[in-house]
Formats: C-alpha cells, structure tokens, sequence
C-alpha cells in the first residue's frame, strides 16, 4: 500500500511527541522527517525516551524539512504561519496546530495576537478542521487550519444546539484544562508546586481561542450570533479538557427536541459518543474521543452540555491525524483507532 | 484567662480532624473531649498521626461528650441532628457542621435529604453561620448551622450584588472542589486511581447544597429571588474550592458600582480579600481566607465573580470556630490568624 | 487468520480493565467473553467508559466463562486458583495474574499467604511467566503464573548480575509504585487525600514479593542464594514502578564486566532497554518496556541498577498478553507494539 | 518582651516564602525587612498572595537588609556565602541556608560545588545547624550552616546508631523528594506535565548532599568512618523527604539496642518522634516534626530505619528558625509549634 511521506515540524513540544507517537503506526503515513530547534542532532528516541523503542527512534531531528509531502507544524503562532507559507509555496499539504489560519479576519487575528497576520495570502485556503464539523471541506484541502483545544470541546458542546436554533444567543462555556495546555516551555504557571493541589482561573480579560468559538458558531447560525462568556481553568493534571457550557433555550424547546439534534448531528461520527452521564476527561486519557454529556431544564429552560476531550489528541494531535486521513479520503479512523489508557 | 470547654464529635472525619488541629491551640477554647466511633479506645495521636505531638494528641477518643459546654457536631446529616437535639436538651451549646439546620422549611429539607427532619423541634433557633453575613444573630447564638462548602464560596461571591440588586435573577456557579469535600470513607469518587489525572462533573440534576444557596439569596434580595444553575467539579486536589460565577448585570450598572458594592459588604471583614486578578486556591490552603476577583464586561452586562477557599477551613472547620469566636463574643480571628501553607 | 477464543475473568479490576483494551485489538486472541461478579449484565462500555467505542464495547459482562480456550485470570488469590483449577480440568488454557502460581512451595505459600493453596495438583504445571527470563518454557505451557509487578521489576533488574555471579549475597530492593498497585477497591490506602502529596513506605514487616524475588533469583544463581531486604513505598501517580537495586560488588568486578553482563542478557528482548541515564516511569505509561540504568561505582564496589515499568503492562496485562503471544508461538510483541502515552 | 530585629534575604523562593510565614508571628523575631531581586518594589503580599493578609503583608521588598540584627540568607550558593560574609563583617548574626557553610573542608567544597569556596575566612566560625545534634555549639552562634534538606532527614535517622557503633560501615540512603526541592525556578524538571504521574531517580552519579552526610557521621563516629549510597528521587508532591535508610547491623546487636540507642538520643527532643508504624510525609506538612520508623530484622542483621519530613520546615525554613531560637537561648518550639495541616 502506498504511504504518503510526511513530517513533524516542531516534534518535541507536545503536540509534536503525540504526532510522532500517532504516526510511528499510521498505515497510510510514513514519518520521514522531523524537526525541532534545540534539538537537532540527536535521534527522536535520544530527545523523548518514551520513543526510544519506536520503529521511528532512531530517526533524525534534524532544523529544516526536505522531502515530505504532507507537513504538520507544530511551531508557536506567528513563526507557524510563516513556516506553513514558505511549504505552500512549494506545492506543499500544511496541516497547521497554531491559530494562524483559524481566524478568516486578520484584523481579527491582529487585535487578539498582537501582531499582523504572518501569511494573509495563503489564509483564504485554509479550511477549519473540526473534522465532524467541516463536511466535505477537508477533503484535498491542502492547508487545514488545527482547531484550538478549547474551541474544539466547546463546539463539540454546542454547535448541534445553535445549528438548530435552539438557544438564546448568550451562552458560558467554563473550561477546565490541563497543565499540558500550557505548552512544555517551563513557567511559574507550568511549575509542579505552583499548580499542584490548586485550581485557578485565567484569561478572564478575554482568551485568544474566544473569537475563534465565536467565529466558528456564527458561520453555522442562522439567527442571532452567539455570544460567549468563555473563562478557562487550570488544574492540575496531565491531559484532558472538560468544557461545561450553560445556555438558556428558547421558549418551548423540550429535552427530545435538544436530544434529538445531538443524535442526528454526531450519527455515525466515530469520535464523538454521548452519555447519560457526565464524562470524565481521564476516560479519553490517549484516545481521540469527545465524550458527551446533555443536561436539560425544561422548566428553567436550562442546558448544561459537558463535554470531555483529551486536548492533545481531539484536542490537537490526534485531530490532525484524523484531518490528514480525511484530506486523502482514509477512513478518518485510521491509525486512530486506539482506546485511552484509563485507568 | 477562662477557656470554654469544648468537644467535637466526630474527630476522625476531615472537618473534625482540621478543627482538633485549630482547637488545639485556640487561646480560648479547651478541648477536652473527642468522640468517634470507629477509634474509640485510641488517643487522638494514635488515630491521627499528625496530631501526635499536639497538646491534644493523648486526649482519648470516647463514644460520648459528658463534660463540654460548647459542642462541634462533624457527624453525617440525619445522625448530626439527633446529637445536636440531645445537647441542645441539655443546656449546651451547638455548631453543627452537617446540613440538618442549614434549610429553614422542613419540607425542602425531606425533597433533598430524601428523610423526615431530625429535630424541627430545635431548627428554629438554628442560626445560619455564614459569618460574614450573619450580622449579629451569631452573638450569643446556642445553635450555629455551618455553611456546606459550596455555598460559602458561592455565597461570599454573589451576595454584595444580589443585596444591591445589581443582578439579572439568573445564576450560574460552577464550582471546582478538592476530593476532601467527599469525606474520609473510601468509594470509586475518592480511590486515588479515578480521580487523578481527570476531572469531572457530578450532580448535574441537582445538588443539595443548590437550595441552600438560593435560601440565603432570597433571604438577601428586595428583588426578583435569584435562580441559580450550580454544576460543581471533582478536581484532582486535596483542598480548596473555586467558584466561578456568571451573572448578567441589570442595565446601566458600572463596572464600579459593582465595586462598591463588594469593598461596601466587605469592608473590616478580616477574612475576605478582594485581588485584582484570579485567585488560586492554593493560596488559601490551610487558612481561613476567602479571595475574591470580579471581572465586569459592561458592553456585554456580564459579571464574573470567583472565589477561593479552602473547604476544611472557611468552607467547614475554620468557619466554625469564627462562628464560635463571634457566639462567645470575641475577635473573630481569635486562634485563625495563620497565612496558608502556600506552598 | 485464526483467532484464539479468549476470556478475561474479573474484567472491571484494573488488571481486566488493561487486558481488555490490548485484546480488544490483538490480531492472534479474539476476547469473547468478560466476567465480572459485580457488574454482570452490564455491557463492557457501560461498566467502562473508557471502552464504550471499542469493538468490544457491546460485549455482554457474565459470571462465567463458557467457550474460550485461553483464560486470563484476573481474580484474586485464593479464588483465583480455584477458578484456574477449574478451567484447567477441562483442558483449558490459563493465564493467572494472581499470586497463587508463583510459589514453587506450597509451604511458603501458605505462610506468606495465610491460607492453604487452593491448587496444589496443577501447581507443577505451572510456568513463571517472566517472559525475558523463561527461556523455551512458555511455549506450548497450559498454565502461566504471571509474576508480581514487584518481582518484575526487581528481577529484570537484578538477574543478569546473578546469573554472572558478580554480586555479593545481599541485596536491597527500593521500590516505589502507583497506587493502582494496590487495585481497585476503595480503602484509606487508595482515598486521594490520604495518598496524595504524601509517601509513605509499607509491607516493612516483610512483603508477600519478597519470597517470589528470592525463589526466581536462587533458581537462577550458582553461587550463595540471595538475600533481599525488599520495601514498597507508596507514591501519588497512577501507573508505574521504580525500582532502585543496591547490591555490593564481587572483589574486581568492572564495570565493563556488569555492562557487558546486562547487555548480553537482554540482546534481541525487544521490551527490555538499558538507557544512559535513570528512567522515568513516565516514559512508559502505557507501554510493556522496562527501562534500566546501571550505575557502577568500583571503588565502593557498589552497584545501582534502576527500572521502570509500568505496573499495569510490564507488570501484569501487558506482561500477561507477551506471556500469551509466546505460549502460542506469536511474536512476543503482537498487539503490545505501541510506545507510551508520554506526556 | 524584646524582639529581634530580623531579615530574609531571597524571600520570594520557598525557603523564604515559609520563612516569612513563620517569623510574621513568631513572638521573638519581628521581620523588618525582606529582599528578592526581581520582586523590588513589591509588597509582600503583592508577590506572594498567601501572605495577603497577613501583617507583614505591607513590608515592602527590597534590594538590600539595612537594619536588621538577624538575618536568614536563602540565596544561591555561591552568592550566598558571599552575603553571609558582608554581614558578618558588619556584626550581624546570619542563619544561612544554602550549602556554603555546611562543609568543613574547602576542597570538598570545591570538588562538589565546582568553585572556590565564597568565604573562606568566615567559614570557621559556621555551626552546623542540626538543631537536636548541635548540642550547646548553636546558643551564642553568630553564624549558622542550616542543613541541606536530605541531610537533615538521613543523618536523624541514622546518627544514634552510627553513635553507638550499631552498624556495619556501609550504609544506603533511598531517599524520596517532593519538587519543591528543586526550587522556584521553572526547568524540565519541576514543570508539572515532566514530573507528574512519573517517579525518577537522580544524581545518580554523586549528590552534593552526600558528602555533607558523611561528614557529619563521621563527626559523630569512633569507629570506621560510614560510607553512604545515596539516591534521592523526585516524586509528584509539594512537600516532603521520605528517607529509607538501610543497614547492616553489627554482629549481636539486638533490637531493644537499637530501640534503645534512638529512645535516648531523642529523649526530651519536641521535634523527633519514633512511630510503631512508617511514617507518611504528609502527616508532617507543615510542621517541623521529623517521624522515625525503625524495622529491625535480627536474623538477617538488617536495620531500616525510615524518616519523614517536611523539606521546606525541618528540612529548611523551620529547622532555620529552631536554629535561631536556640542561637538566642529561646526555647527551641518558639513560632513553631503548630501541627502540620493534614490533610
């Protein structure tokens, strides 16, 4: 079977380990190259011991990508948007796990990361991956714009409802992320005692993946644009998103009503599963799932969605995986397939 | 200088556990009895490692209090209240730490607690011990119901603008708590293994602290009675709570009179904190602070309030002695003065 | 490709839990039916969310095994036994990951395990199922006791020195492990609050491993047996087992020599790696490696090995899996091939 | 009542932060001053929110001590000794804990530390701050050596034995740390994703606190001088050493000698005390006690003797503040009487 040549640029953050663990085993995507800076020189399994072992150990880290065909860049916003245009321009397929080409509007993308947009010329290209969500579009996309953790649990939570019509256009979505999240650069926020045995708020002022949530929801409403409260929470563990999202419904929206466009929306979508309970984030530990939760109030005209996400893979990496299988008509499973590793 | 002989029942369970640790060296309290059924026979020091050295640690662990003035009930609801009655015949005085005098109607109670109340005879004199709020009525009280966890938070968070009607009625608090909160016996929520490393919601359809946060709402409001949606979250810690509260602010209310109104309600209140950035709730491990932040979006009418506390101390135990400081008519700091723990 | 018919009794433990997931995607063992006292009725998914989309989510959790050939036994000792026994006189084929099969004599074990054995006929049968160290054994055996977590460590640790003869009789076993160790029923010893941000050491007294490691490793030496001083200590995590081994040197022992012992003994074992520097146990979550260090100090004639696996694979379902691949003449890496989940 | 005028150089580390905490209320020393380089400016309660309320809260930190009599120096090595030794020259009286004044022999230091030592000229007149082994030397002491933090947890447990000529030379130190250890300063090591859920092994190779255990055995010593193995471990906590001491006891050496030789030594000592049991660091969290266990094994000659403290009080900060109580003829509890908070 043929194998598309494929490389990890930036592969010793975390979203670039994940990749390079998903991809060691895809049937359908041979890891050829990877890069990371600080690291060049060393093989894949010197730099991240958990590899060492890997059909892919022994690979080179080398600082730039010669052959690939298909590249993920797992590089910091701003030098990510630059590195996926110099591929571009070589005739390139880029998926991308910064927000460079997530927002359609640069002003947008300028007001919120303090910076022009690094390759406004290639943006028009880039199709959204929130694989359930984004139909056909993925397919032969040559530029997919990764989704942001956050945004992907919470429209995962949402967008059935809004598609529908079903609630009022203010809604709250409290996310409780990992440390992880945060990247693998060390920092006070990232330090084991500053962070163990404690929970905090942050980005109450306004968090970067917002207008990302809010873009994504008002493309798919036909009323009223949504309007988000979004405040995310870190605690301490490894992995996981856990988004609970509070809507009002409009008036005389019954329970089957909001059950039934969950159902119809995510029939036949493998990734997402909806319980009758709320879900733990350690139950997706290592798997691509989005567990979902629905909690309806008919006579408060209350909704409370949970949804749970292992943010780097339906969060990150294992979603770039399932957009490169659907930019190449795999089924979108493939190399996927794997169950967490709970407990 | 005098001291009250006091007892706690129960001082093998984590609130009792953390108040033999503040009695221990209250300038003003004695304890000098100790009950808990499972360690009887065993000195304080046996049962409770940590305890060993403590002035306390050779106090024996009894099945009953004969000699105490001033009793702590940390025994299960239901049971807590047929002790607290029994002292309350008696002629000694009460904080009980269970739910059993928290509700003011009996029939609320029944619908949460799913049992008849324990003592309707004595719930009358039963003073709500939110210290903060409780104005006078502690002073001189012979029953203090101790504020649940979750409503202390909530509650020192939403009422300075609920008493000032700066709020549409409509609620929401999603509350983060530490696995203490679920006590000492062991179950599948408490086991290391499920809760690490993961994190959850629980009581979706409804959590008996709710309508003890809306009593003590109402009971403050000239308005509309506030109607709150409470989703709280297992986190993986040991102590504290965080509250995140969302309300959607009347018309025309300034982001500084909703200042006002928190630094009016809190002013000389030794034990509430208002940071201009998110607390942590490790922070406040091991002390009896509670820290607050707003955050006021007026284009959109949306306040966030969140609070921090640890839940053995102002959320349980530490309240209680404020609570026994302010009956007895002392300073209410008295033997609660120490910083957390941090780190 | 045929398929072996297996079973796993005692699938919600979190040995069957681990088991479950590597069976559910084995191309040699096809996992037909689970048995779980507790949840019978149920079906694999509900019981276990983690597994809701696996192929064997639908699979029914009964009381009993009816059809499959090869048995997991994931019981606890004693009963265990009893079932194996069972199985066994109807010609099936058993892999048991209790305790029951491990000791040699039946003495011993009814010292350490205060009970009679529970199968002293198919005891003989009986292989050790240390796959690095069984040699031949495993192929074609009917009944494998597959070791205890410590003793894997301790031995893949501690074996090449003593079968070279290089180390003095007395040794010491350090070893930390995660509370998953200590299984799935809740107690003090597996509360969160009690374990987290703590350590402790236990089993001081003597540990029901200690007689397992010292049996393997006199089969193993020509020399003067082994005496080990072995303690477990408790740590906050999840999966995974340190192992820290002091042992003297014999008078001109180098340290090419130990090198070279550790070398050849694991040359072509594709689960066990010699790394340059102490392992992490987090570099195997999920993963059936053992990692080693070795550090030499021949002036002191001290020598320092250090492992790491995870006590869940290497240290029982996935020890038990490779077990099963070689009975059956598989490659002892089929279904076991994917690295960890790291970070 | 008189009080010390006292400062903490480095209050923003950990060793400071818990160093303010403790002398905000001690009733003899009154903190005057506090510096850290890269919080000038600040408040202490603005740097560190814990402190928030406390009364220091509003000493604003500096650049350098101007008035203090005492001073506790919690800076880098290196650039410690150097403070110490400017202090000194002025007459001030220094509590200092790095490691620049621990090590009697300025080559040793040299060799560990790969520099010359800071402060040569002063370094005789360092007391080696093991407050229960220091016997009179600390009253009237004008500089201090607090000790490292694993020195403070091996050496009580292991000096009453080596006292009394129990043991055989050869001596392993196992010992378990919490990341606080590693200080304040964000690396690979302390970041929360790295060291969570994992336990590790380090300095493998020789730790700077290994030559510091020996010499003070040695000090203490009539027979052959002991040679320690010493591993220290990171395990995921805040706070806390757990050091399992393992040795060979001489021939005849009985339990009750043993027993005996730790009775006495520790006889009337407020901050050691033998359990029955082994101890769990976090019943010392928070407090300055250090928890002995001792196992004795006749037949085999084996002595374990575990310790458990808390490494920033005993193991740091608290034993500081004991050491200047002592220096200054108070009784040695003095603002460190409280229990440790478990849970």
């Amino acid at each position: 079977m043929d194998s598309i040549a494929s490389a990890i640029v930036g592969v010793t953050g975390y979203e670039g380990i994940v990749l390079a663990r998903l991809l060691a085993r895809h049937p359908r995507f041979r890891l050829i190259e990877v890069t990371a800076r600080t690291y060049a020189g060393q093989t894949l399994g010197e730099a991240l011991p958990s590899l060492t072992r890997e059909p892919i150990g022994a690979l080179p880290i080398t600082e730039a990508v010669r052959e690939a065909e298909l590249i993920f860049v797992a590089a910091p916003h701003g030098a990510a948007g630059e590195i996926a245009a110099g591929f571009r321009r070589e005739g390139r397929r880029v998926i991308d796990l910064s927000a460079d080409f997530r927002l359609r509007d640069v002003a947008v993308y300028a007001q919120w990361y303090k910076r022009p947009h690094p390759a406004p010329d290639i943006l028009p290209e880039a199709v959204y991956g929130l694989s359930e969500l984004a139909g056909d579009a993925l397919h032969g996309a040559n530029l997919v714009a990764n989704p942001g953790c956050f945004p992907t649990g919470a429209l995962l939570a949402l967008t059935p409802a809004v598609e529908c019509d079903l609630l009022a256009p203010e809604v709250i979505v409290d996310a409780k992320t990992a440390v992880s999240g945060a990247g693998r650069s060390p920092t006070r926020r990232t330090h084991f005692v500053e962070t163990s045995d404690s929970v905090t708020a942050y980005g109450v002022e306004g968090h970067r993946h917002l207008p990302e949530m809010e873009q994504e929801l008002a493309a798919r409403t036909s009323g009223e644009a949504t309007q988000i409260t979004f405040i995310p929470h870190l605690v301490p563990m490894n992995r996981g998103i856990l988004s609970t999202c509070y809507a009002t419904l409009r008036p005389r929206v019954t329970s089957e009503a909001v059950m039934g466009a969950y159902r119809a929306r995510y029939a036949g979508k493998p990734f997402v599963t909806i319980l009758d309970f709320p879900p733990e984030t350690g139950w997706v530990r290592g798997s691509n799932q989005c567990l979902l939760s629905l909690t309806v109030d008919e006579s408060r005209r209350r909704l409370v969605v949970v949804s749970a996400i292992d943010n780097l893979m339906k969060g990150g990496a294992g979603q770039a995986v399932q957009n490169a299988n659907l930019m190449y008509g795999y089924d979108e499973t493939t190399g996927l397939d794997q169950a967490g590793v709970w407990p």
